[in-house]
């Protein structure tokens, strides 16, 4: 077990830690980086054994999202908060507000938004405290519903994947998996179906499935997520929880390439590597799925849909520069899309020094 | 041992870990309250064996700041800070800016100053990349050395001290025992001497003997702090390190008041209540040292030493109501230093409810 904040070595830049006795608000911020702005990332809400995994947790997502702005071309750092207890029933507007304070003493150099446990509704109170918030609702000039353009930006990696493996980027005809059908997953498919593809399905909740049946009476289905990636698909999507890619999953997967919305889809360091070694194309989770964080920093600018539509579509382009870099320096694109990343938080700040007068 | 930051119970607001690579800059910002205002508490940079030695420490320091600047008065609340390392070969101008933008990014929740380890020409360095850092030098607008009006105020908490004991505030012809006589000592015994006052002093520094000896001809020297203790006095001033009073200690104390600019005095929880019943008379140490932080918050509205003077001359007056609340309640000064402290952070911020359109 690793102690103490430095002594973790994580490489972050602050870790804030927020109390308030009237609200037992307890939240950790963890900025990993400014290098390229302010750090971006949501507030998990979630009942954490100890502090110490709220700290684990928080550090590993701020990192996170510090690769996923920098790679999705984003003038934004990492950061992300977690706030430690049970939301259903530590949550209230105090609690909200009071956290949204802390947010806003931190002067803009961390931008909040939605994630586990917190939603569209928690940023609007979140706002009436703090302007560095993202993910509120259209009526109060946010983002709304992220999974929108998330659900667009893993449609965009998949173009993105055929082409460098098809020559195509079509998917007509491509027999695709969609593992969890929920906010994103449904509207994935909605996608796919447009373009013409065959999508089997499924999911733990029977209730995402029979929604997903009546919207597309064609899509397929089959009784779990081990099933579908026996299944013969040409992609598969996990779109569910994290860990879907782990050693069995890749012995027996049948699809050619990768691409899903899920976060952090391989389940230990390696099997990006066995996927590589097997011809199987894995479009890097955190580029794909960002069409999220693409979609609510644009309420930093005055939120405009079909502009953040626009920026969610250079996924396409980025991917195609991920699998290029891959190809070029014989490493799978996870290590790729790292690199390119990595690059931008090293190269762009160093600009600073040009003095603009 | 305890573990963690929440984990330790502590009461904090906030406690920011910073960390710059490149500098080597680890700090450890801790708010522990700003009821009263933004926090105010100097940087210490010191070489903690641990982190968590250094958090331990920064909480403790933090929660003492709150209480001094409550119970003098002003409206700040209390925080502090550590810097992690050796200075003597840490200490850089990179590192000590890199640490001001960390302070600056707090937005004037916190205020810094110095410490052990800290001086004026470092917060002159700081204060490059922040506006919220007092302890500056005169040159840069700054209240310079606050030791000035830290012995200032340790003299008026002796005044009120003898008003309260022996009915007059009148020093002449007291015998009073000076433990260390560096910056805040030697300006003491000269305000002793102009006083009239019978000084002895002690010092583990030949040379801090030297100097009192040289501008203060009449004054007495022992040899060390136990002598100085087990000395005829009316009052013994420790001026040194911290833990002063054990149990030693004031076994043998021959004075009736003990009035010094040492923090943290009482060795252990207990020795105020064998102070009071030996019938000795303890002016609270964070109470009668204050006169530093007056003057340097004095900064915050353009340093003017004349006004900080007459704001430490205030330190007489909350003693010789602390002294009589403790005669009220029956309850040893520093127990009612730290109720008048209390009421004050917990009245005061009540009053935002009153809103003033």
């Amino acid at each position: 077990m690793t102690e103490g904040v430095f002594g973790r070595d994580s490489g972050h830049e602050q870790v804030v830690f927020c109390h308030d006795a009237h609200t037992g608000l307890r939240a950790i911020i963890a900025v990993y980086s400014t290098a390229l702005g302010p750090s971006l990332g949501g507030t998990r809400f979630h009942p954490y054994a100890t502090e110490s995994d709220a700290l684990d947790d928080v550090l590993a997502l701020s990192k996170g999202m510090a690769y996923k702005n920098a790679l999705a071309g984003l003038d934004l750092g990492g950061g992300k908060a977690v706030i430690i207890g049970d939301p259903k029933t530590l949550k209230s507007e105090a609690l909200l507000r009071a956290y949204g304070r802390f947010v806003q003493s931190l002067g803009g150099r961390y931008i909040t938004a939605c994630d586990v446990g917190t939603y569209v509704a928690d940023m609007d109170v979140i706002a009436r405290e703090t302007r560095f918030v993202t993910g509120r609702s259209r009526d109060e000039g946010g983002a709304g519903d992220s999974s929108v353009l998330t659900a667009f930006g893993v449609f965009q990696g998949m173009r993105a994947s055929a082409e460098h493996l098809w020559g195509s980027p079509e998917l007509r005809g491509r027999r695709v998996g969609v593992a969890g059908v929920g906010k994103v997953g449904h509207i994935l498919v909605g996608h796919l179906v447009e373009a013409g593809a065959e999508v089997v399905v499924t999911d733990v909740a029977e209730e995402a499935i029979d929604r997903v049946r009546r919207a597309h009476p064609g899509v397929e289905t089959v009784p779990d997520a081990d099933a579908l990636v026996r299944a013969d698909l040409d992609i598969y999507a996990p779109c569910a929880l994290g860990g879907a890619l782990d050693d069995a999953t890749v012995d027996v997967l049948r699809a050619r390439i990768v691409c899903g919305a899920a976060n952090n889809q391989l389940a230990h360091a390696g099997v990006e590597k066995q996927l590589d070694e097997k011809g199987i194309l894995f479009a890097p989770d955190y580029l794909v799925n960002s069409g999220g964080v693409i979609q609510v920093s644009d309420e930093l600018h005055g939120f405009d849909f079909e502009r953040a539509k626009r920026k969610a579509g250079t996924i396409y382009d980025t991917a195609k520069a991920v699998f290029a870099l891959a190809a070029d320096e014989g490493v799978p694109p996870v290590t790729a899309a790292d690199r390119l990343a990595e690059r931008r938080m090293a190269e762009l700040p160093r600009l600073r020094s040009i003095h603009t007068g």
